[in-house]
């Protein structure tokens, strides 16, 4: 198909689907001509992760970038292709790790082998959630490494659910693909989720037949 | 004290701290001289609210002034402010919803419905949900809804240890900052954990041990 129709497929505009071809995120068409290109499914596809990772996931271009690549990477196995095109998944904090970080990471290691996790200590996942640890400490929440567990059993069945929909329903040619798709839209859902199930929880504690304070 | 140490208090810089407070962000300090100013200990507490916001939840400007607007009204009910000040939380996405969002809504309606939960169905984290889930079926995943009621449980309980915890540990004056907190740095947790949990569950599928295709 030409570029117009690809456009009209993706709901994307032609000048974006040329900046996602000169940033490498997408590949270019197939020329006809020296001024014309012509798109396949595969294009397609990959429009709709890349404004899923931009309008859902909030990635940056660079981080799609690095998903893409690895995702495209033909060479390495399934296992490093996941690690590499997850890595940009991970939150990265624009913070100094702060005072409390050494006594942090202790914990979340702590948490791994006591989970019994292979899992790196010192990924970028596990530090993420060490900074994580030491916001909540800044701002006085230090107790709430208390529920730690309960987040780490709810983490645990989610993503014995992802692994087992990956196995039923998924090709192992887009085992990579799914799992970014996965990795980014099941954050969101879960997101969703928790905020809908707070709202709930905050209607029986605070709700209004229940008067907080001084006022009438 | 003085902006310089609340600067160094803080890590945030001297510039930055005005930057917020033109923004609305951090309130002016108390001026005691016509060029200066005196910093107190809410000031500090703020600005490590603003930067958790910003940095571990990603947040914008606009969207911290809407948080601090609502944590700072003291006219609302407890559980309307929660409301108003969690709102800028959930995620806003950009793009058009698509075809199958109408189908999308009844499933998010129905789960709302099925398990009782007390929350708008018409909602933003309802919206952003039902958002959510046509991104998956445009990408392939329509059948990931089957999931659905594995995060829900999650959720479920994760929001659950969240009350318990402020029931526990905060004091009233700050539940509504603590659920700001709460709600971000919770996001952040959960989603490293559930990466954590992706590498333990990878390894195990696809692990070194495993030869995944014809490679050697």
């Amino acid at each position: 198909m030409r570029i117009g129709e690809l456009s009209r497929r993706t709901g994307v505009s032609v000048p974006t689907i040329k900046f996602y071809v000169r940033e490498g995120l997408l590949p270019a068409g197939e020329l006809t001509s020296p001024n014309q290109a012509s798109y396949g499914e595969t294009h397609v596809r990959r429009l709709r992760l890349i404004r899923a990772l931009l309008d859902v996931g909030g990635l940056s271009v660079a981080a799609i970038r690095g998903v893409v690549v690895a995702v495209d990477d033909p060479e390495e196995s399934v296992h490093d292709v996941l690690g590499e095109a997850t890595k940009p998944l991970v939150p990265r904090y624009d913070r100094e790790p702060g005072d409390g970080v050494e006594e942090a990471r202790k914990t979340v290691a702590g948490l791994i082998a006591a989970r019994g996790w292979h899992a790196d200590p010192a990924g970028p996942a596990a530090e993420a959630l060490a900074v994580t640890l030491v916001a909540l400490a800044d701002l006085g929440h230090g107790r709430f490494v208390e529920v730690l567990d309960t987040y780490a059993d709810a983490a645990e069945k989610v993503a014995r659910a992802d692994l087992e929909y990956v196995a039923q329903h998924v090709a192992r040619e887009e085992f990579v693909e799914s799992a970014v798709v996965g990795t980014v839209l099941g954050d969101a859902m879960f997101s969703s989720l928790r905020r809908l199930a707070h709202m709930d929880a905050s209607n029986q504690v605070f709700g209004p037949q229940e008067q907080g304070g001084g006022a009438e």
